[in-house]
């Protein structure tokens, strides 16, 4: 059996990463073994890359972004998500492709089609599943600034950015509806954990 | 008047960096400003893109390779090399976009139209002038050894791979007579230099 990716996106402080631990325990519940990964980063030069990404001191040209989230993910399918699907396991990523049509192409306004070839060579890979956590964008800033610290280089960007990326979002989700699942983020935690796992487990019974 | 880009390419230790002090005085001697960089790097992210490409500790994806020469090349294009030409100032780098035609298509194997493809958008320049100092490949490593420190991560190749970029960036001077020079580097370092002024000097009166 060859396994399966599942990704979850959504803007700034949407909740990817409280509902990850959420769908490990319901994948492992039915016997699967579980990766979890995340982007940009996964691998050691993915990390590294990351850190040039947040980073607010570099002034990166928008091609610049793009490039470095696809060589990011480049070795991240490469050295991590293929030997993993190929043993059969269920790779959870927080953020993948998507991110980057929503980001650099709604938020930074790069050709679709330009990431779309760069998805086809550079990833070579789409997801099987993926959760799109909507939340609005006040809503969601409020909730990532609640964390403190300082903000990274993409958490500094003006609200019609986040909107724009929102937007890029929900309009992929439409035009994919048999891999999407939008969950309304502005729930409580509890309640969006469970929709995510109720979702996973309809999914998960069209496989058998 | 808007300027112009001149690189230099050629495999390990073939005297690309010896070369460009003579280059820079022979321009500046004609009154233009001159700005000196190098691939990858020549920018804040571009030098950190740099030390991870070298970095013998990562085992790089061919792709992750390319978008990350990729990705530097896009910020120094922006960041440097256009606003410079802007003012009319003449750039020389040391290696540009021929060396990804060398290094990862004829080194590694990617297909060349998709580096072209990511020539046009994500570097969208092309040198004026371009010299290839080419020679044996024993030779030129064996001059990039004699600096001694420890060989980087391209410099750890075989052979056989050095002699595919050898060839790769032949065929590309050969495809493109009129911008490429290209210049027997097996000769003493005051030859090559001489060669190289010379044919500079006859270049830069085509253009007066
Ligand atoms: N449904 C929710 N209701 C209220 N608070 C939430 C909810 N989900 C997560 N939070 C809280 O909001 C903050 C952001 O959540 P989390 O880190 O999971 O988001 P994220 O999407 O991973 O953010 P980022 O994009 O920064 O990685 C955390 O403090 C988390 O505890
Ligand atoms: N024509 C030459 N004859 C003999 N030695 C040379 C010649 N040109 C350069 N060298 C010496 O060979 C070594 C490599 O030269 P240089 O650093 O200029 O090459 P390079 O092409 O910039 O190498 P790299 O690809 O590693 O950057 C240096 O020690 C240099 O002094
Ligand atoms: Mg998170
Ligand atoms: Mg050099």
């Amino acid at each position: 059996m060859t396994g399966k990716l599942i990704t979850i996106e959504g803007g700034e402080g949407a909740g990817k990463s409280t509902v990850i631990a959420g769908l490990r325990a319901a994948i492992e519940a039915r016997g699967h073994e579980v990766v979890l990964t995340r982007e940009p980063g996964g691998t050691p030069v993915g990390e590294a890359i990351r850190a040039l990404l947040l980073d607010p001191a570099h002034a990166l040209a928008a091609e610049t972004e793009l490039l470095l989230m696809f060589a990011a993910r480049a070795q991240l399918v490469r050295e991590l998500i293929r030997p993993a699907l190929a043993r059969g396991a269920f790779v959870v990523s927080d953020r993948f492709t998507d991110a980057s049509f929503a980001y650099q192409g709604g938020g930074r306004g790069i050709d679709m089609g330009r990431i779309a070839e760069l998805e086809r060579w550079a990833a070579g890979i789409k997801p099987d599943l993926t959760f799109l956590l909507d939340l609005g964008v006040e809503q969601g800033l409020a909730r990532a600034r609640s964390r403190g610290g300082e903000p990274d280089r993409i958490e500094r960007e003006h609200n019609g950015f986040f909107e724009r990326v929102r937007a890029a979002y929900r309009a992929r989700a439409a035009a994919e509806p048999q891999r999407f699942r939008v969950i309304d983020a502005g729930q409580p935690a509890e309640a969006v954990v469970a929709a995510v796992r109720a979702a996973l487990e309809d999914w998960m019974e069209t496989l058998a």
